[in-house]
């Protein structure tokens, strides 16, 4: 009987592993070169954190952890924790002595969900968070910006960052004269980039709105030209509507400032995007990859009352979040993984039995202190073997100290791309191997 | 009402998850460096993988997960990782047809017990385990060790690495006419270092051995001289018994090769040293700090059949763990971290206002460039209160744009913990950021 793990969870090979601590790396550098700290909350959370945070379908979802011993019986304290937003909130808090504000943080953990198990979702999975509370400026959206940027320079992965702001569609809500349904309006309008215009205007029918509201909205979803004309057409449209108003210069003031200082994503005010809306008060993001069909692989906000959930209101946050599995999906379908996230270390030394062995890893040592990964392969098992091993883990050169080699204090290097083989002094060995690293 | 989080689990701060960080990343650099590349394995595992691999005791700390929807009254399918161990053999198992032979490994996780908290032990902590399975050289211990000394030697910590083998415990046993109560001895000899020979002595005769056994077992526990003369010493006396003889030459060949290539720690042979005697089959090794009194801070062995419990027999395996909390305590009350393992960017800039603060971000966009970690503050408030910030955050360097600065194109650096302030270019302010980091 083989063994297995739970449904919707994964094991992650070596090479799985690089390549995803490679994705994790280059978004820690990023949020730490931006002052986005990491901090770490536990993975089992109190079910009263927990509960009625994340609507009814999120109650349902939460994975409850059973009372150890004599309470075992008992309705469960603890869950596993779900998002990293909840835990976040509920840190501010718990520890708002200590901290000084504005507050930023990062936090790179796994969450866990119940949810039906189906490609490319998972019930475990990591979620990479940055934000910031305590500060109601727009400089923070910019700086957000900016890593979303930075990161997906980084990982030489070509987006297009989304922008909107929630006083946009409450605005829009009130000048077609159905500020009330603003729920209804962006949940239906959030479908216009997969399903067609007319298609969109039958749910908002079906949802309630008059046909001389769905007819106000049409000419300001169908706004063209570039973004600064959009933008412009729409401080004309929402003149009427003081919130629309502000939520226009709040998105003009960040897009300009961002363009300003230049980035390398491609910028797009987009009216239709949505995304939780009941939690963003301000600023939305979203950030699709441009050369891969894959959803949104970041995405974020302004929440002008995060922490009120815990009883402390007043706090203004924005953040962004990564999403390490889909950016890891398209990474791998753009063949965008550099070499050296790879499980392999950089030569392996061949074993001919304890003395050479012993020269081997008299080199392998010298090897090391230069920053060089090398192993000895632990068995003086046949040659043939040996080579097998270097080429099922892809590692790129096999060094063989032999008696001649040992004789006249050298190594030969084997490149196992080029079959090339050279033999070396330890410092030529050295300088070849750095120069593949 | 302040919101918690459960009982014996921890939150981490930036300042706290930067320490724990340098040590994973040390750890982790070392590792890779002996090609032993990380694997994950999700935090839940099934039941049945974890139930009976922890001795009774073990089964009643295990976390159990509630089934999700209907299935919620049944029993849990599901648990929380205990240790990183038997999740590596359920992987070895699972995977086998992928894996080559040898297989290392590390991995880098957290695990969880219901276990009671007390100082120093918590329901959630991280394992830093590596392991090579399916090799019975020697020459893995030998690695292992080096490892073990890279690491404390990376971290600046002094530490022992004491060293034993299972079969010269067995021998002990069999010479001393006891063969059947090696669990009785070890678990005995294994308190040495706390409690004095007499108490040890009447403990074993407590649990059964003869006064002649207890009589002949003080001269092997009182063995002295250098860990090569007391290993010809051990020779000499477990010449009767085959098995200790072996386990004497496994010994001698680990410590000799070890320090042939060279080590800084201290090599210590203690043929009282246990550790989960009825896991281990050969090498047993502990680690401990030189400087801090704080219980063992690393330790493994070798284990010949560890896949066994999931009907993969004959793979031998070996292996060491590492503590990140006690590595972390020693670190901490030596005053072992280094600067750079802190959570601070590298300079705060100072912000005026609108148009100063769009120059400070032009600047700051130039050190990110030059790998300068740095933040605005966000808000144009007063300099008392940005000022504050910097040194709550215990940021070294605040930079100033005003008016004069922007005339000059130059940067104001101040170094906060001299006072002293320079007026200098983009150039000169990286120069001055680069050397401080």
């Amino acid at each position: 009987m083989k063994p297995s793990i739970p449904k919707g969870t994964r094991d992650f090979s070596p090479l799985q592993t690089a390549r995803r601590n490679y994705i994790f790396d280059t978004i820690r550098g990023v949020f730490s070169l931006f002052g986005y700290n990491p901090i770490e909350t536990p993975a089992m959370e109190l079910i009263t954190t927990l509960m009625g945070k994340y609507g009814e379908e999120g109650d349902r979802l939460l994975y409850r952890v059973q009372n150890s011993g004599a309470d075992a019986s008992l309705p469960p304290e603890k869950g596993l924790r779900y998002d990293l937003t909840v835990p976040f909130a509920r840190y501010v808090v718990q520890h708002r002595g200590e901290l000084t504000l504005p507050f930023r943080r990062s936090q790179i953990q796994p969450v866990w969900r119940a949810d039906r198990p189906q490609k490319g979702r998972y019930r475990e999975f990591y979620q990479c968070d940055a934000d910031v509370v305590g500060s109601p400026s727009l400089l923070n959206e910019v700086e957000l910006l900016q890593m979303v940027d930075e990161v997906f320079r980084r990982l030489r992965l070509r987006v297009t960052i989304k922008l909107n702001n929630r006083k946009v569609l409450a605005g829009i809500a009130q000048i077609i004269g159905e500020p009330d349904k603003i729920i209804d309006i962006t949940t239906a309008i959030d479908k216009l980039d997969k399903i067609p215009l007319e298609a969109v205007e039958a749910e908002l029918a079906q949802r309630g709105l008059s046909p001389q509201s769905i007819q106000a909205l049409r000419p300001i979803l169908q706004i063209s030209g570039t973004t600064m004309e959009r933008l412009d057409r729409l401080d004309e449209v929402l003149k009427p509507s003081a919130e629309g108003s502000l939520g226009v210069e709040e998105l003009r003031q960040v897009i300009t400032t961002t363009q300003t200082l230049g980035l390398q994503a491609e910028l797009e005010l987009d009216v239709a995007l949505a995304r939780g809306l009941n939690y963003y008060t301000g600023t939305i993001i979203e950030v699709k990859a441009r050369d891969h069909q894959i959803g949104s692989i970041s995405g974020g906000g302004r929440y002008d009352n995060l922490t009120g959930i815990f009883g402390m209101s007043g706090l203004s946050g924005v953040g962004v979040s990564f999403g390490a599995d889909r950016i890891y999906d398209a990474l791998d379908a753009l063949g965008l993984f550099p070499p050296q996230a790879s499980a392999a270390t950089d030569v392996l030394f061949v074993n001919f039995g304890p003395d050479e062995a012993l020269a081997a890893l008299k080199a392998i040592k010298k090897l090391r202190n230069a920053g060089i990964s090398a192993e000895l392969y632990p068995d003086a098992a046949k040659m043939k073997k040996q080579m097998g091993y270097a080429n099922d883990l892809n590692i790129p050169y096999v060094a063989i100290i032999g008696s001649e080699e040992t004789a006249q204090g050298k190594i030969t290097l084997k490149n196992m791309a080029t079959g090339e083989q050279r033999l070396l002094t330890p410092e030529e060995a050295v300088a070849t191997l750095q120069q593949h690293q």
